[in-house]
């Protein structure tokens, strides 16, 4: 099968891969037919990371069941399936209170807790840009799409990562009707965030970037943006929200964190939010963090330790939650609110591409030009 | 009447000083019976905050009722009360939701939230080691004991401050039957902390701390003491939980953290927390952080910023509370707990003292003289 | 003072009666701007009840503060405000849960926990379809409004009973987003829980009534309208849900449900809803049943009890709740969507009258008259 | 092998049928070791269900697995495991919010949610009273137990139904730390709410029944017997409660409850529980009613309607959950509890017998003769 593999920093390429296929007797194999490039998939496109050449990229994933093991009984061939990104067992101690990003079986290394399909230091499991996929415990993993989502592929794309993604951090930041929420971050997980708050009837919601294309898109739902190129974000938090901070916040930046002028500071979004957020309120982190990173600019972080603002954050007595998506948690909800018209997470994707094109998406995607906000790959040539 | 005041760093002295009285129609005038030193008031008492000599010490307090404003209708000359250490309004938007320790009408500071009687920065109330206290908004405040209470205040005082913020750090952290439970610090919270696990029936509560008399007492009632001078805590609790970490974290010892060596390090406790606790597990914090702190030796911590271990924090998915107890949403229920007999927190009171005694009584608690563990002040000399 | 009194059975007149005033140091007397005539207040005018004659009329109020008791420090002159139709203290065990609905101060009936304006069984306290309004512990039972409510105050005045009512029955219920809801019911409080259900991003919402001016109101805020006079509601929620019915249902009718023959039956909805509602599904309660009924034509709810499909019930593992409302518990995040343009509750006012036209208003109202959907007054001429 | 099968209305026998064995890859084969006579099986043995005869009786099963089928990756040879009575996939919509209890795929009724080893209208599944269990989803169902079990059989037997079904009653009936408590019916079920309930430090625990043996089963743990067979419990509850109630009620008796003449009536327990428990208080009812019953001398509820209080249970604004024990939902912690000692659950068993003695313990154990409050069965002989 063709597949996009990882060659070093900044190259990728298509390559003949031998095919994916069924392997355990509760395994399902999917023939791909949307799967995107996730700002995740950045850091290690980016040699930040240890991820192996030759690997293959890909965890937010749609496609056809084409084959199922002898052991699996829901899922059927022909069934459209949308995969969580977490690649879980359903039967650990995690897994049974629907922390499936935290598997314990699905993640060799027994420091961690959690795998993931083409991601660094998240188990053997292959990517889903390429023309197949095996995905265990099929049962358990498959979301299976109603009849329309064929034609909307797009949309229930989402329902891998980043719509529940953002979800998350609005329920990790307790984003209830009528609070104000802000949100650092619009690229697609600050996006979908947004889009979360909006249906979670927020009373205001404000979204911190420098983009315009992204502030444009936040816009367009209804949401405040604020461009921290122009001015404090804080200020502008605590002015829009009468001096008490907003209710919540949400994190969708990540370590990689930088300010206008382009410097890297792991700690800027977490005090900013520390400092946006009022007394008594949540904050959610969605924004990858990792415990070791050699490549920093910042000395503390080289050791993944962040100069975070804690006197402030204990006397506001404010509380955080972090950490990757349970991705099951969310999804058939999330679905559902798509298929009653109530959710359009497309509204982002730029650019529909083939995977011979995915090199190029890579590479546009990584520089955040202009535009370039989020990018499907069809690697049937569905488009 | 009499009352402790600050004299300056490390001196306190009984004077003569105006009566409390009712000033407002919803105030209520307490005759103070018994009253106890805390180890927050050792912040203060050491000369590390910016609290004003002639204050009056004392926000865990306990007396009878002898007099009441023309609004109040609830409380009556003669009951026994004990008065959460927040002095709170109940109508605020915080009050309104419970959050008594982030009441926006009792603080003039407009930055600050919540108050707290003689307290540096939480309002110009007056403390209550003194024969009188004046309570305002009494109805909302007073929590009324029950008979047997005048015979037992050295348990009935900890509802005041130290058994509500044992048990807030408990629910800070999710601590739920079965779980494992680590709790740094042995001091009067880490032992309520303790109590607080062990009466929801926690499977196994590890506390950490090197004091043999503080030690002594947890394992007195059921936990298991930690001595973190003889090898590495973490370790040890990795070792008790099968490798994976305790379910829950509690942070009961706050910015003037030591190691083993005398050393302080505001983030000692908070990086060996994120190390003991298992992924997606939960941490709460109860021990004091604040904003700025010129004196420490940590030249972060000056500006109230901690080299805080968060890329581990957020790879393990783990999700913190923090900030002062709303002392209202827990006093009732454990009341009645120690009056069903099923809780007796005054295990840890070592001394009883006079007020005339208690100069003694802080210098011996704030240097931790072996056996001093806690102390209770009883301004009317009943004892 | 002009107040509408009750003078028996459907009969109400506007009389002069003694001023309301401040009584308490902890009072506030209102001026009415607005006050609406509600379901519930039916069942006083047709004489189901034990309400006194002379008594007055109005637990939906709103208006301006002109005059505060010496303990009143929050509320000030010319603040608007608008009252929930709970009166309770704030400070009783009931009240410091939240659960002011259940106020074990504010209803002399030691069997009663409870107390409302102008209402059989709920306390002493007069009404508000009259141009003035003692308010008891005014700072605690004040929603101060924000100053758009003056030339709003059709939505303002929903926040006092009917949009809490409507979103109560939707905590209850247990509505997250995406679920399917039922409602049975679209009076006013159906009408609400509708809009409440959408702010909920529910995924499809039903509501069972029969008359075409509600059903119409429904309809225009998105949900499916369901005419249980063209056939079984219950086949047609389960039809539209897959056959396994909502996840929740809201039960907004109470106990004079009548069938479309006319006919009263006290368990007629409650069925419905167990039938209707899948396996482990929720249901709440906001229609009125009450201990005794001595007028009613089902010999079992004479007593009050109810023929209840209990088994059916069990075996789903269905949950309830039921109740009054504790309108402070939703009134301020209410009144934050009514400001941020997201909800307008107004949309089913269909009269507005002053005091002199109120007799009118409720007998129209009674009948169900086409058209009639809900009545505000405005005791001060303003409309 | 051999097995306990049902003949007909209180007639059991030993009898050879064909061996259980692996059918499907997800499959695990049990040797059992212990498996319980559970009350409900008393209901099937009476007859009042349609229970084919030839069936094999038992839901309360542990044992050793001897076989896995070749998808089961967690479960290994040799694991003494207990089973949950649920039959569940751990996949669909119900199971992945943790209702294992109304698993959609284990019972081939369409309009039936849930299943169960060897139960009456619960699919297809034998019971465990037996040389061997074949368990469906094996990695999904199965609690893997600690070495110590192999000792304390009768202790971890417990959790396969009863322990979890007395804890559901106290967590549907929301008991928090220091609530009051009353429970009807101190079976085998009613006791383990009593002891969960004293888990939880509930302040005052009543029990109510009739039964001596049983009454002096919960004294031993601390709970107030309650024998209504002397004076009506409700004002014995109201007595220990002030007037006002108790915070939370259990129901553990179910439709065949009966008064202390002998005579039956289903709304008997739950008309008493309204009025036991306070206004604002919660009741969970573990008890079984099913939605025909036509063997009840009661008329109503041939049809499965009880004439409940409804009036009241609004008016005091009360909720309610019911159903089935989702047992997976605690099976975990509550073994925690038992190996950490703080849970002895076997307290209740009164005889351990081998198949053979199966058939006299039913009929001593359904005529509730004294001294019979739990058996357990070793069909391996080994006691």
């Amino acid at each position: 099968m063709k597949a996009l593999v990882y060659d070093g920093p900044r190259r990728v390429s298509v390559k003949d891969v031998p095919d994916a296929r069924v392997e355990r007797p509760t395994d399902v194999l999917v023939k791909i037919t949307a799967t995107n490039i996730c700002g995740s998939d950045l850091h290690m496109y980016e040699g930040r990371t240890d991820f192996d050449t030759g690997r293959i990229f890909g965890h937010e994933n749609l496609g056809e069941v084409i084959a199922v093991g002898s052991g699996v009984d829901r899922v059927r061939v022909g069934d459209l399936v949308c995969l969580p990104f977490n690649v879980s067992c359903g039967f650990c101690r995690n897994c049974e209170k629907g922390l499936t990003a935290f598997c314990l079986s699905t993640n060799p290394d027994p420091r961690m807790a959690g795998a993931a399909y083409g991601f660094a230091g998240m188990g053997p499991w292959e990517g889903g840009q390429a023309e197949l996929l095996r995905v265990p415990y099929g049962d358990h993993n498959c979301l299976v799409l109603p009849e329309e989502a064929r034609e909307k592929q797009t949309d229930y794309v989402m329902l891998s990562d980043i719509f529940p993604t953002g979800w998350h951090s609005t329920e990790l930041a307790r984003v209830q009707p009528g609070d104000t929420v802000v949100i650092y971050g619009a690229g697609p997980v600050g996006c979908m965030a947004a889009l979360s708050a909006t249906l979670k009837s927020a009373g205001k919601i404000m979204v911190v970037d420098r983009h315009p294309d992204r502030l444009a898109l936040v816009e367009q739902i209804g949401a405040i943006p604020v461009d921290d190129s122009q001015g404090s974000p804080v200020d502008r938090v605590l002015e829009e929200t009468g001096g008490l901070g907003a209710d919540c916040g949400c994190e969708c930046v990540g370590y990689q964190a930088h300010d206008p002028q382009g410097n890297e500071h792991p700690n800027l979004t977490l005090n900013n939010l520390v400092q946006s957020v009022k007394a008594t309120g949540t904050i959610g982190v969605v924004g990858i963090f990792v415990p070791q990173d050699p490549g920093s600019p910042d000395t503390l972080y080289k050791e993944g330790e962040v100069a975070f603002d804690y006197g402030m954050f204990w006397m506001k007595g404010q509380g955080m939650g972090t950490g990757q998506c349970n991705v099951k948690a969310y999804n058939r909800q999330l679905c559902t609110l798509i298929e009653a018209g109530k959710a359009e997470p497309s509204w982002i994707v730029s650019h529909e591409l083939t995977l011979d094109q995915a090199s190029d998406g890579y590479e546009h995607f990584d520089a955040r030009d202009n535009g370039w906000t989020k990018v499907v790959l069809h690697p049937d040539g569905s488009r």
